[in-house]
């Protein structure tokens, strides 16, 4: 069936329904929400923890490409880039709105598959979808906002860099921009890289866990990496007034990536969507989170002491600056 | 200038500092604000109060047209919409979020008009605008969220109407209706009226203070009528599991929109986007929101105790059953 046939209210209900489906594992926040879905607003209990809200819209042909993503895959994307941005800050993710403007020739199925995928991962990392809006439109846009909150008053800023800090990040880096490059026509014979790949574009995992266990051990500056290593880095050092050397070679290349993409450099500076977290602090520091961190932690350069040309600077093993192209992702 | 000329950044800064000109206006809630626009999310302090969240989207050329409706007004109307959600909880508006998709060759100073636009109606309801996201997109697509809290522990909620109740509306319905018609082409020669019927469609007045006297009255159903009287009366029955009655010849008219529009019953009856408040209530307690109230107040109809063939029913003065036709804009 058509959205088109079902319509508004149809749809609305049907989202409805595929979300509350799982309410009954009602643990936190569930139990804290007083509305879900249905009235003019979502309404929940409130606290006096610090709170947190961001937004992030995807937009069909420019985010993503629905002959590569499937449905599933791009509710769970939908809900994790702003699971990201709360991981990024150190904040507990609680609770979601989902405003979604569709075409109407779109398979209604094809709306269950979303809202399946972004209850997979909303369930996975206990938030709450409370309410949204849909809305008739000649493409796919998804908007979802998330609020929560942080159990500290500390939260994980862009302005708070220092020289002498030093700079870190999870996991490994251009595993998403390498998936872009495979679903763009780069052949990859391994079945498992092509499955490692395929998730690292098409379906992150919000680094929430470690963004509060980083807040926890005396971090004070994060970003996530959304738009390029390069770029948000870059965010820092401009917010921070600092700047920044990275050391090429330090930067945290997948194995499978580094023997099969002779760009691995280029894919990891500026590739972006990562959703790794980008953070700076100083050696004991840093010493105590690769301690508390399940995940790969790498210290790739530093906030330095001097001024220098470019706020981000990369070298190689010789201290030999190396020129680098647009760092990262820009709209417009 | 071309918003691609000034690029993602540039319009962030830019949109940023139009927002925050007016922050040093610091009255609650930007004093609670500890994060405002630029870091991965925004952050303010939270408090034991209910807590509200909701969320609406306005696509280019579905909710609005460029040759009609100024850049500014579109600024003040894509967060009226929102805000007149709060309002139908009873809450207190407090933090917004604007997520912005764009084409890139929209002028600058059209979207620093919009910010104003926003801006005016925040600052005029106390609202700070937080957060957001800027992207690329072939036509405007505008989603703000908006936050807030009640001062009560009852909100304003669809599902309360009680056999019994009388049915009631804030100002006069139809008169955004009445402007869309002119804008499609029907004169207007009264240079006043023409004023009222355009900022009727294109710059409505969310019923914020009027929502919290509801609550503080005692009243516990509202809703704002958006999608028209006949189809959010629908959305009360439906989700109350009741029936109402309403008496045409009741529903309040703008004099002008009588006199003009032929058709002035359909447009208030169906026309939708007024942004009144349309609640339930007994008798007595309708009558203290009366007195209560500075606008104008009028009781439409009642929730039947008995059940009806239809949720919505309309009679006129004789008690005969009207029909209507569609009920009211839906989506798809």
């Amino acid at each position: 069936m058509k959205v088109s046939e079902l319509g508004e209210f149809g749809l609305i209900n049907l989202i409805h329904s595929n979300i509350t489906r799982y309410e009954n594992f009602r643990r936190t926040p569930w139990q804290e929400v007083i509305l879900g879905i249905g009235d003019d607003a979502a309404a929940w209990q409130g606290n006096n923890q610090l709170q947190l809200a961001t937004t992030d819209t995807l937009v069909q042909d420019i985010h993503f490409n629905l002959d590569i993503i499937s449905w599933e895959e791009l509710g769970w994307k939908a809900l994790a880039v702003n699971l990201s941005d709360i991981a990024a800050m150190g904040g507990i993710p609680k609770y979601a709105l989902l405003a979604l403007a569709l075409p109407g020739e779109l398979e209604v199925e094809d709306i269950s598959k979303f809202t399946n995928g972004m209850v997979h991962l909303a369930r996975e990392l206990r938030v709450a979808i409370v309410g949204g809006n849909v809305a008739t439109a000649p493409i796919a846009i998804i908007t979802v906002t998330v609020i929560g909150c942080s159990k500290s008053d500390v939260i994980l800023k862009r302005s708070t860099a220092s020289p002498g800090d030093q700079i870190a990040v999870t996991g490994y880096l251009g595993l998403s921009a390498a998936g872009l490059e495979m679903f763009k026509g780069k052949t990859i014979s391994d079945p498992k890289l092509h499955d490692v790949l395929r998730r690292a574009h098409l379906r992150p995992m919000p680094k929430v866990k470690e963004g509060q266990i980083l807040v926890k051990q005396g971090v004070k500056t994060a970003i996530d990496i959304s738009d390029g290593l390069i770029a948000d880095l870059d965010h820092i050092c401009e917010f921070s007034k600092v700047y920044a050397k990275i050391k090429i070679e330090s930067v945290p290349v997948h194995p499978a990536v580094t023997k099969i993409f002779p760009n691995y450099q280029e894919l990891a500076l500026s590739g972006g969507e990562d959703y790794e977290l980008l953070f700076t602090a100083d050696e004991a520091t840093i010493a105590r989170v690769k301690q508390a961190l399940d995940c790969r932690v790498t210290v790739i350069g530093d906030i330095t002491k001097e001024k220098l040309p470019k706020r981000v600077t990369v070298v190689d093993s010789n201290g030999n600056t190396i020129p680098y192209k647009k760092g990262g992702w820009e709209h417009f």
